[in-house]
């Protein structure tokens, strides 16, 4: 297997496109490729996440995106997996590349649906659940997310404020990301005030819909001697499923696929949780934030929402997490949020984070969840 | 590069699904299981295609499937290409395997839109074009394939007859086949007298709306040493791009990605077009194969229509072309396509193909393309 490096990333600011996904998907694969350094014409698969184009009526972007590029003869496919797209359009780019099948690989995630009004966006984005056993029967994706953390409260006692520390953590971060779809902080007083959507999920628990796109390049050590920027050297991409429905699972307290994808992971890098400097994980709800560092090995189940509470996970704690804000602050453009993460860790890992620059980026580590965990991706990486 | 196998492979009938996309890709991805005599949990890997699972509302069928199928740790993604998208799914399965990620992986390709009125799932088709510049400007897709029809037979006198004529052979061979969506044989004169549908194709020019589900399943050579069926050995696994729209092309009487695709495939394979025994290619319109049978090398450029109106590509001629029946006879569900092509190397390979048997089987080419041909997949498939 050929050592793989992430070359080039690029990212739109979340929130709203005034442009349409297939616009955005293609300016930013030009931003990643120009950070690359690289001739377009070098990248031999284009893998493309946009989960939900037929809201755009577009359902083939990726010829569309790559004749923008003025590559139109390389092949194209849409990777989708939920809100875990582009990090399993980025697993299939690493193992195209790492396998040997190409030397260059391009990623793109984007999505927009703020066109639409909020109930038809909604009723897309509850397409990732189980529509017969879950949505039909009036689960929605708060309310799947308030029985983990009824669950988790009642085996763990996690409490309110501790939930609410990681919103006001996310959104401290965010407030430093010129990219973040929120860009203010708030106060654990502003998390108390806000309206309960699901028990006992309140407003501040939860990401926003966000528009977006984000784009990698990767491409084999031989081929990148000179890259332009510090590349991230792919220690590990791993991924994992989980039983689809919650009512099946034996438990609810952590996320099978994350504590699969998450070992398998670890195993390849040949490293251990305390190795990690800091993580992007998928923060959908504040408790999937504290459940994802009990299920990646981080925290011991039950000792994630406390060492939150007490600054562990903060910017300049011992293990930074989301420093971009994470889902919570940064959005939640589902193709695009994957990629994002990877973005995130090459900005702080080329000393261009600015404000919210974290301490040591030598190890990283990137965790996105499909829906309620039916999928998982987890991916490592180092430095060359 | 491992030799990777397809050990085994199944097929609904195409057509009309009483059940949902879900419940068929679950069915007949235990039949392809079944068949190919190994246990689901060695499967390390499951791509699904559902280019319109939002029309059933679901929008994350990986693992629901995998769940239905007892393997829910395993990861699963969606892959889509528009027309060719268990093609894709196959090539990145082709990959995992010959590379060495996993042993054994699962393709699945299921559609169902036949609970919509027409003019909605008619909606969902033209998705696969390019929205604002294709289909806003009135463009469908018999309208662009009557482009390209007209562009061939203004270039090269193609006649109306030898567009009959693939019709009235791919109707012939879905005659033969028990999961064909029209099994009927039909007339030169019958396809002579059918209306006009976009000049200068007519209504049996144009393959049908079908739902249906296909699965394989591909392991590496050296972990199924005893399969149960006679594998087909992937020979080669080659995808292209074009330009994506077809007012942007120099010329339409042949499809850059086919013809990219093939090259590469037969560079792969180390084989030339004239040892290929029979083919599967994508005729969604008569035009569609005359097109591919010159793209893919079989014919030189304007030789493919009379070659066909000769017999040549009849099942018992000297190169049989879609004994299966075709898109055109077999019928067209979207994502499940190219399995299913390859369902129908599988049984002409394992001599089960019945009254639709074709004299030779060594080797055995699949051509899908994705909406005009901004995708093509080509594999060859030989014996072991």
């Amino acid at each position: 297997m050929r050592e793989t490096w992430v070359i080039g990333a690029a990212t739109t600011r979340f929130g709203k496109l005034a442009e349409s996904a297939r616009e955005a998907a293609t300016r930013v694969a030009l931003a990643a490729i120009d950070r690359a350094g690289v001739d377009p014409k070098a990248i031999g698969a284009t893998f493309v996440s946009n989960c939900f184009g037929v809201a755009e009526h577009q359902a083939h972007l990726g010829p569309l995106v790559n004749t923008g590029l003025g590559i139109p003869e390389t092949p194209s496919m849409a990777i989708e997996s939920a809100c875990s797209s582009s990090s399993a359009g980025l697993h299939e780019a690493f193992v195209h590349v790492a396998g040997g099948f190409t030397d260059v690989a391009l990623v793109v995630g984007a999505e927009r649906l703020s066109h639409l009004d909020t109930l038809r966006a909604t009723s897309y984005f509850a397409m990732g659940a189980d529509d017969p056993f879950e949505t039909r029967q009036g689960a929605t994706f708060p309310g799947l997310y308030a029985a983990i953390a009824s669950a988790h409260q009642d085996r763990f006692g996690t409490r309110t404020e501790e939930l609410g520390a990681v919103a006001v953590k996310n959104h401290a971060n965010g407030a430093l990301n010129p990219n973040a779809h929120f860009q203010r902080p708030i106060s654990l007083a502003t998390y108390l005030a806000s309206p309960i959507i699901a028990s006992p999920l309140r407003l501040y628990d939860c990401c926003p819909f966000s528009d977006g796109a984000s784009a990698l390049v990767l491409a084999a050590r031989e081929v990148s001697r000179r890259p332009s920027a510090e590349p991230l050297v792919v220690r590990a991409s791993a991924r994992a499923g989980s039983i689809a429905d919650l009512q099946d699972r034996p438990e609810l307290t952590g996320i099978p696929a994350s504590r699969r994808a998450a070992e398998r992971a670890f195993r390849q890098a040949g490293l251990t949780p305390s190795q990690v400097d800091f993580a992007e994980v998928h923060d959908c709800f504040t408790i999937a934030e504290i459940v994802a560092l009990e299920d990646l090995g981080f925290f011991p189940p039950g000792a994630a929402a406390r060492a939150g509470a007490e600054g562990v996970t903060a910017r300049d704690g011992r293990l930074p997490i989301n420093p971009s804000g994470g889902l919570k602050a940064k959005g939640h453009p589902i193709s695009a949020t994957g990629a994002a993460q990877v973005v995130e860790v090459f900005e702080q890992v080329n000393g261009t984070a600015g404000a919210r620059a974290v301490p040591k980026t030598e190890v990283a580590l990137t965790h996105n969840v499909g829906a309620t965990g039916g999928s998982c991706s987890v991916h490592i990486f180092g430095r060359r």
